[in-house]
């Protein structure tokens, strides 16, 4: 049995424990009892309390071995000083991984409880944290944390050394409509390490690419090398806090993590091929235009633009992040210059002025999209007095669903109130559209990045 | 008389004519008379179109020569064919300005025609234009666009070289409560050119901060030396897009700039005080600080989070940045350590942990305020299960409306739906507040370089 097997029952448990449930409302013993009962979870969830004879209708156990079914999760809430009974409890009972909630341990300098309590689990019990809010898996319906009921699924795997930050990204993904596929709140890291889950996640079915805030690393060879394998099947983005010598400090004090050297950190994190972002904003950005698009398959980028002056600010990023604006063919420019406005440019970025409407969009959208000498397009919208931003958001919708080629696009909506409207029903229909041409293009960056590192897989080679 | 009266017949006009109105709905001679009428400017209002009685209610004049009363402005928006005369009838009435929204121009390398359109008016009518979507001043209630009717009033004057661009933005200003005191389309800029305009801005009392999108200049030395100036009065902030040679292409073909040297560019901004952004996200992050915030009279910023992650990723921006986060004397530290939970850090970032709620958050505000040593403050915020963003962001501007020793504060919410409502509340009371940590702390550092040119300006120095 390997390692990724080994933690199989933080996502898929038959049944789970909550030693430390509580009857009182805004407690944590109580708040992730409640997730776990709202969020749908089949299988069985068993509150532990001795003082407690149900919790939230459920019936309530004084200990761990007075349940008869199956526990292969306990979720650990109860004082510090009580966790290392309850491990011992869980090994006795057969769990096989135990999450604790309970904060304490070497992030206040109490490494000795810390250690004590693992070395008990070592082998026959698998760690999460001490010190995290839990662990969200939306395939099995699993809310075990004491963070908001309500989580967008969706395609990724987020790994949070942050508690409070993860705990507000959490309620953020599902008002900004970034789903998730998995939480985790990683806490201590005393068993389970970002590489252990980088592994469980790779092979994770209803994962299709990784997103980490990391502040530091114990074990950086396992991770780096978790990392490399699992890139060749699902992108890696990683936040990297602690980059500057006082951040390294600030991080220290956070999670007690040694933030290390960064530029050894840059290159690590190359090698490896994970895309590190330079902060939460670019890391979504990425992420989200990584998992609602195919990777393109070359390198020639087409810009189209209703407005002259995004195409600009577009096409400088674009340079400055090396991705190739296309020389259009001149077949190419007649078939659009037949249908743009006279005074529309045909070069890339194909500009077609302020008096286009979104059946012009649509339709030069098709014309780029069918050429196989066009690898994405960025598409970016102005909104101006003669256009309805809602119909155009339809047009790049209709017209993506009629890309056979499966081509990239990445999308820019700026303007008012009805342009708001129109990036939210993007958003919902899973479209990567951001509120500015700099994001739109750095969104197509990333994919350009897994494009470039994907075809390295192809020539068998390793990246390097 | 100085070429900045010269140019205030555009902003405060006693009588305006719209030569080109329209019946029909949609079309832009209607388009004008609209917004103008409904903006509530309180000068006269004349269309001019020899085959209509009224246009919107109002009486309709056959040429400019046939109104009586007194007209400064004349907003032109008849085929490129006709500008030509209308303009000899603008001189013929003594109309002082004269914004010519007709394209047809220089942009499509018809430059004779605008060249003697100029030269007709020249020192005896100014021209904005051609080929712009018109002038917004909100001091005088003035619409005189085809853009938005509804335009949200704040303290920076925008000018914009791209049209599409600058009708986006209007809309998305409004919607994202960013306040402007004017906007100028300032077109092919045949006459008046962001120089005029940076001079006459920086005296106008309804206006606190310039920001100019611009994509090439075709005086550069002017430009420079009357933002040499402005700077002295109020920031500008640029940007200027073409940086790239591909961009620089492409806005070529857009406005027909020639978008120049992007590297004499940067020094040149840098020597004129003029702050360069990397695209309109940074612009108006660092407008907004700068409208909404005292200057700093200092370098020692200080991090207040709930979230220990938001405080690294912050720590490690202003260091990226070269913000100086100070090292806070001991008495500040016990102050904080005799109110925050044990386990909070009282180093700067000051971290209150997910524990803290808002009463504490606003104490520690308070503290931190009060202190001389303190210069400028970042207030970052996270949601938690146990916190109610909207008190928090309630606590903050408390803690604003108390500081009597007016320190400048940006502000970050990071969260679900609570935090957006926070957020929005907080950009309402026109808080500098951000949706990251990065963002308000790249805020911060505009308010720093501010701070740092206005240093150099009392040492009686020249900027260099």
């Amino acid at each position: 049995m390997n390692k990724s097997d080994d933690i199989s029952s933080f996502f898929s448990p038959k049944g789970v424990a909550i030693v430390g449930a509580s009857q009182t409302p805004g407690k944590i013993g109580h708040e992730i009892v409640r997730n776990i009962k709202l969020s749908g979870f089949s299988g069985g969830v068993f509150p532990v309390n001795p003082n407690a004879e149900n919790v939230l209708d459920l019936k309530c156990y004084g200990r761990l071995s007075d349940i008869r079914a199956e526990v292969d999760l306990a979720v650990i809430a109860v004082p510090a000083g009580l966790v290392e009974g309850v491990v011992r409890d869980c090994i006795e009972k057969g769990v096989k991984a135990a999450i604790i909630i309970t904060s304490g341990f070497s992030e206040v300098g109490n490494k000795e409880l810390e250690e004590r309590v693992v070395s008990i689990a070592r082998r026959r019990l698998r760690i999460i944290g001490p010190n995290t809010f839990g662990v969200f898996y939306a395939a099995s319906r699993l809310n075990a944390t004491f963070g908001p009921g309500k989580v967008l699924w969706g395609k990724t795997a987020f790994i949070t050394q942050s508690g409070a930050l993860g705990l507000a990204l959490m309620d953020w993904t599902t008002e900004e409509k970034y789903g998730v596929s998995s939480i985790v709140s990683i806490g201590n890291k005393a068993d389970v390490d970002d590489a252990d889950l980088v592994e469980y996640f790779s092979r994770d079915p209803s994962t299709s690419s990784i997103l980490i805030y990391m502040e530091g690393l114990r074990d950086g060879r396992k991770f780096f090398e978790a990392s490399r394998r699992a890139v060749r099947e699902k992108p890696i983005v990683v936040i990297k806090a602690g980059r500057s010598a006082r951040g390294a400090r600030a991080a220290s004090s956070h999670t007690g993590s040694i933030a290390g050297q960064d530029t050894i950190f840059t290159a690590a994190f190359e090698q490896a091929g994970i895309m590190r972002a330079e902060g939460m904003t670019q890391a979504f950005d990425w992420i989200q235009a990584l998992n609602e698009n195919p990777v393109p398959k070359g390198e020639n980028v087409v810009i189209v633009t209703n407005g002259g002056g995004l195409g600009v600010l577009a096409t400088d990023k674009c340079e400055g992040l090396g991705l190739k604006l296309a020389e259009l063919p001149n077949d190419l420019k007649d078939e659009i210059k037949a249908i743009t406005p006279s005074f529309g440019s045909v070069k890339n970025p194909i500009d077609l002025t302020a008096n286009a409407d979104d059946v012009l969009y649509g339709k030069v959208l098709d014309i780029v999209l069918r050429r196989r000498d066009v690898d994405c397009v960025i598409a970016l919208f102005c909104q101006t007095a003669n256009i309805d931003p809602i119909l155009v958001a339809q047009a790049m919708l209709d017209a993506r669903d009629r890309d056979i080629l499966e081509k990239p696009i990445t999308a820019a909506f700026v303007g008012g109130h009805l342009s708001q409207v129109a990036y939210s029903r993007m958003l919902e229909k899973r479209f990567a559209v951001y509120p500015s041409a700099e994001r739109a293009v750095d969104a197509m960056y990333a994919l350009m990045a897994r494009h470039r590192q994907l075809e390295k897989f192809k020539g068998g080679g390793e990246l390097r």
